[in-house]
C-alpha cells in the first residue's frame, strides 16, 4: 500500500490502470493545463492523477483537489517549490508553473463539487478508525483526535486544515507516513510531524480508510446539519440504515495500547516528543483516574441520558437541547478537553466528586447544578442566547450534562479534592510579569491559525472548530478564563492543542494578557456603571476588566456587541 | 455511685443528708402523704426523697417526679407493686397505697413545676454524655440516640419515654444498671433491657450525667423553640455564653470502640441481642462503608452548609430554613435513620453515589436535586406547606441537603450500584401474603406505644419524636412507602428503632399492610379522578389506593384531610 511512485515511469504506468472517473458538468471550463497538461513543458494533465472530478486517485496516491480550498491549492504548490513536499512529478512541475497558473488552477480545483475517488482496501473498514478520527487517544498519548482540526466528518477547517473526508485511502497514508519521517514538512509548528509520530502504521491505515469512505458531499451536509439534531456526527450519519456502524475503538484504542510500532522516523526526534504537561505529572509517580470507556456505556435509558450528555458537551452551542441556551458559539470541550477525560484539562470527574462547594466567586455554596449553569451565564454567555438564561435544574440540558459527569466518574472516589489531574496546574509568575504586546507576537505565532487572526475562532463550513477567544462569540467578562492567570495556567497545560510544541511559561503569560486584553460580551453581572462593576467583581492584577491595557487603548469592559445568531 | 439502698436503715441514713430543698409556690395543696407521710401504715413523707419541690434528690437516688406525667408516675407505682420494680423503699409502700392515693400523687406531682436537684459529679461533664444521648452508636451497636425516643434534650414523649433531663444523675445510672441486670422490668418489648445491654457502665455514667446537668424547665422551653431556629437543640442551648460544650464525642465513640466493659447483666441474654439485620449482613463478610465522623466536619463555609444539611435533615418540618416546604410533621430522618448515615436505612452516602439515574416513576433520568425535591413532593406532602410547592434547586434548603449528603459519602465510590447497605434489604414474600387485620394486632403490640394508636405519631411538646404513620400528617399517597412491598422491607430492617426485637418477615408484611390500609394525604400527581388516578399511579397488589382494604371500608386515596399547620 505505501509503494511510492519514484519515477515517471512507474507513475504513469499506475495511471493508465485507472479508469477515468466522468468529468463533472462544471459550468466553468478547465484551464487547458488540467486536461491537456503542457507537453512543451513536460507536463501531464492534471485530470491524470487527479482525475477529471477532481476527486484523486488511489493508484497514484494522488489527493482529491476538488473543493479543498483555493488557498489551501496555492500553499501545496508552494511546498512542492520549496522542499517542504517532495513528489517525483509534483516537485519539478510546480517549479515550472506561473503564479497565475497555480490561481487559476487552485480555482477551477476548489470550486468543483467535492467528489472523491477514494477506493478503501477489503481489508479495511469505515469504522475500524473512527475511534481515533472523532476521538484520538488523549490520555495514553495526547493524541488529538483527527476531527478536532480538519472538522466534523474531515470536511476541512480554513487553509490550514484541508479536507480529509473522500481523499484517497493511498494518499492519506502516504502523507501520514511522509509526516513521520519528515518527508513533509511546513507544517505549522510541527503538529502534524507530532500527530504522525504517535500512530502506528496500522493506525494510520485505519484512519486513513476511515476518511477514504466518507463521500465528501455528504459528509459536508451532514456537517451542515450540526445543531439541528442531537447527535455528534459520526460514519453512522452516512452509513444506510440496518448497516451496522456502532463506532468502537480499534483493539489499541479499547486495550490502550497503540497497536503495532510506531511509523518509522529518520533523523532525530522534535523536542516536543517529551513528555507533555500531563506526562510530566505521570513521570513524578501520578496517576490519574480513568473514567470509563465510551464502549462501556450502559445500554439503558441512563445511557442514552449520558450519551446526550457527552453530545451536548460537544455540541453545546449548536445542539438541539441545549444550543438554545448559549449565546455564542462555544461548546464545553472547547476547554475541558477530550469530552471532559483529560487530566489537567478541569476534567468532569473531578469537578463530579468536588461539588457541591464553597465558591469565593459567588462567596456561597454552589452544587453541581450551580456550577454548569455557571457555565453557561459566562463562558457560554447565555444572556445572549434564544432564551436568554441558564438551562433550569430541571431541563434535559442540565439533566444530561449531570448524567454525563455522573458516569465520567464511575469508581472516583467523593471529595476527594487532591485527585491528581484535577483543574489545570498552577503556573508561578514569571520574574518579567506578563505582557499583552509580547503576547501578540506569540499569539501571531502559534495560535492564530487556529483560533483566527483577530481572535474570532476557527470553522469548519458552519460548526465551530476552535473556540473564539474574544468578541461577541467568546466567553464573557465573567468567565473564570477572563482572568489572566487562569487562561495562562490553563494555555500552559493545553495549548497548542496535543502540546505539539510546548510554550514556555513566559509565552504562556504574555498570550493569556494578549487574548484577555480585548473586548469581549459584557460580565452579567455588570450594575450599569463600568467603575462600580469593575470595583465589585474584578480590579486584580490579572483582570484587564476597567482598564485601557487594550491593543486600541479603549475602556476594557463595555462588553462587545451581541450579534444575533 | 451505684450504691443502692438495700434497707431502709441505710436509705433514711441517706436521706437525712440530703438538704431539702425550698417547696414550690404551687397553687394546690399537696396531699398530706407528700408532706407528712402515713406513719400508721410505715410510709414517710414522698418530699423526703423526692423533695418538696418534685425535683427528686442524689443522695436518694430519687426521681425528679415534677412535670413528670400523671400516667407515667401511675404506672410506676404499678410497676413496684407488680414486681417489675423492686426497690426497699418504694416496692412494700407501693402495695399499701390506694388507687385513688396513686392517682392524687401522680397528679399532684404532674402539676408541678419541672423542678431539678440533679447534681452531676465533679469528674464528670455534660459533654462527655452529649454524643450518645444526641446521636447514639448505630454503626457499631445498632444503638439509638436517647432522645430519639425520650424527644429532644429528654424532655419526655408520652407516658412511654418520661423527661429524663434534670433527673438525678445517680437515680439514671442506678436505672440503667436495673434495665440491664433485669432488675427493672415492663419496659414496653424489652427496649430499654436492650439499650441498658449495648451500654458500658462507663457510658451509662456520661450519659446520665448529659441529662442530668440540663435545667429541666429551660430543656422544655429549648425544645419548644425548635423550628424558631436553625438549630438542632443541644446541650449548648442551655450552656451561658462563653462556656464551650461543642459535642464532641467521648472517646469511646470517636474511635468507635465501646468505653470499657458492657455492664454486668445477669440470667440468659435475651435473644433479641442477636445479631440485627443489619449485623446479619456484617456476620456475612459485608462492610458498611463509614461516612467521616461528624468531628470530621470543615469548618469553612463548605462545613457550615453541611451543618445546616444535617440540622435541615433532622428537623425538616421544623426549621427555620426548610419548613416552609414540608406540608406535615416528618423529618428526612424519620426513615433515613443515624441522621442518613445507617445502612439499611437507605443511607445518603448511598444515594449520593448513584444519581443521577432512572427512575421508573418518573420515567426519565432524575439528578439527585431531583430526587431530593421527590422526597418533599410525597413524603414532606410539599403542596399542604406554607410555600405549597418543593424547595428549589437553588434554595438553601436543596444546597445544604446536597451538601450534607456530598460529605457523608466522602471517599465512597462514584456509581457503585452495588454499594453494601444502600436502600434497605429487600423482603422475600411469605405464603401467607399479607393482611391488614392481622398487622392490626402487630401495630397495637409493637408499634402503637411510639407512633400511636391512630398512627399519629408520637411528639414532645410541639416537637415530633416518632413519624405519623397515617393522616394529615404523614407522606402522602405518592410516596414510595405507601407501597406495601416497600414499607414492609423497610419496617422488617429497621423497625422497632434499634431493632430492640425483631419482627419476622410475616409481621413485617402484615403491618405495612395495616399502615398503608389507612387514608393519608392526597397523591400530587391526582388527576382529579380516583379511579384514573389509580389506574395511572397505582394498582399494583402492594398498593390499596383505590380500594377498600381500610379498617373502615372506605375508598382509599380520596386523600386525608388537610389541616392548616
Amino acid at each position: 500500500m505505501l509503494q511510492r511512485c519514484r519515477s515517471l515511469r512507474v507513475f504513469f504506468a499506475l495511471l493508465c490502470a485507472v479508469p477515468l472517473a466522468a468529468a463533472p458538468a462544471a459550468a466553468t471550463q478547465p484551464p487547458p493545463l488540467v486536461t491537456q497538461g503542457d507537453p512543451d513543458r513536460g507536463i501531464a494533465p492534471c485530470s491524470g492523477c487527479h482525475q477529471p472530478n477532481g476527486g484523486g486517485s488511489e493508484a497514484g496516491a494522488a489527493a482529491r483537489l476538488a473543493a479543498i480550498g483555493e488557498q489551501y491549492i496555492v500553499n501545496q504548490i508552494e511546498n512542492f517549490r520549496n522542499g517542504n513536499r517532495n513528489h517525483p512529478v509534483m516537485s519539478p512541475w510546480a517549479k515550472e508553473l506561473t503564479d497565475a497558473e497555480v490561481k487559476a488552477l487552485a480555482a477551477y480545483y476548489d470550486a468543483l463539487p467535492p467528489a472523491s475517488n477514494a477506493v478503501v482496501p477489503p481489508n479495511l473498514k469505515r469504522e475500524d478508525g473512527q475511534w481515533l478520527a472523532l476521538y484520538g487517544d488523549w490520555p495514553n498519548r495526547r493524541l488529538p483526535a483527527c476531527q478536532q482540526c480538519h472538522g466534523p466528518l474531515g470536511i476541512g477547517a480554513g487553509a490550514g486544515f484541508p479536507a480529509l473526508a473522500g481523499q484517497p485511502y493511498s494518499y492519506l497514508v502516504n502523507q501520514m507516513a511522509n509526516w513521520g519521517t519528515g518527508d513533509r514538512g511546513g507544517d505549522h509548528d510541527g503538529m502534524m510531524r507530532a500527530v504522525a509520530e504517535k500512530l502506528s502504521m496500522a493506525e494510520a491505515q485505519r484512519v486513513a480508510a476511515f476518511y477514504a469512505s466518507l463521500p465528501a458531499q455528504r459528509a459536508i451536509e451532514v456537517a451542515a446539519e450540526i445543531g439541528s439534531g442531537e447527535r455528534v456526527p459520526s460514519a453512522a450519519d452516512l452509513t444506510p440504515p440496518g448497516q451496522a456502524t456502532a463506532a468502537q475503538p480499534p483493539k489499541d484504542a479499547a486495550s490502550e495500547e497503540r497497536l503495532g510500532s510506531p511509523m518509522p522516523h529518520r533523523g532525530t526526534a522534535i523536542d516536543h516528543q517529551g513528555p507533555t504537561p500531563a506526562g510530566r505529572d505521570l513521570a513524578k509517580g501520578a496517576s490519574y483516574f480513568r473514567p470509563p470507556s465510551r464502549t462501556e456505556r450502559p445500554e439503558d435509558e441512563f445511557g442514552e441520558m449520558v450519551a446526550m450528555g457527552e453530545s451536548i458537551f460537544s455540541n453545546t452551542y449548536s445542539h438541539e437541547v441545549s444550543g438554545k441556551y448559549v449565546g455564542n458559539t462555544q461548546v464545553c470541550e472547547g476547554c475541558h478537553l477530550d469530552a471532559g477525560r483529560l487530566a489537567g484539562a478541569s476534567p468532569l470527574w473531578a469537578a463530579r466528586i468536588n461539588y457541591p462547594a464553597y465558591r469565593k466567586k459567588n462567596d456561597k455554596v454552589d452544587t453541581l447544578v450551580e456550577r454548569v449553569q455557571g457555565c453557561f451565564k459566562y463562558s457560554m454567555n447565555a444572556q445572549a442566547s434564544e432564551v436568554g438564561t441558564v438551562p433550569s435544574a430541571e431541563s434535559r440540558t442540565i439533566r444530561a450534562l449531570l448524567s454525563y459527569m455522573h458516569w465520567l466518574a464511575t469508581g472516583a472516589p467523593v471529595g476527594d479534592k487532591d485527585i491528581p489531574g484535577r483543574g489545570y496546574p498552577k503556573l508561578e509568575k514569571t520574574a518579567d510579569g506578563f505582557d499583552p504586546e509580547r503576547g501578540a507576537v506569540v499569539y501571531a505565532d502559534h495560535c492564530a491559525l487556529c483560533h483566527g487572526d483577530n481572535g474570532e475562532g476557527g470553522y469548519a463550513g458552519t460548526a465551530m472548530v476552535f473556540p473564539p477567544l474574544w468578541g461577541a462569540q467568546s466567553y464573557n467578562w465573567g468567565a473564570g478564563m477572563h482572568r489572566i492567570n487562569t487562561a495562562a495556567a490553563y494555555i500552559k497545560a493545553n495549548m497548542p492543542l496535543g502540546n505539539y510544541i510546548e510554550l514556555t511559561d513566559q509565552q504562556a503569560w504574555d498570550v493569556a494578557a494578549f487574548m484577555n486584553s480585548h473586548e469581549r460580551p459584557q460580565d452579567p453581572r455588570f450594575t450599569g456603571d463600568l467603575a462600580e462593576t469593575t470595583e465589585q467583581f474584578h480590579g486584580s492584577e490579572f483582570d484587564y476588566h476597567g482598564t485601557r491595557k487594550g491593543p486600541d487603548g479603549k475602556l476594557l469592559g463595555e462588553g462587545a456587541m451581541m450579534p444575533s445568531r
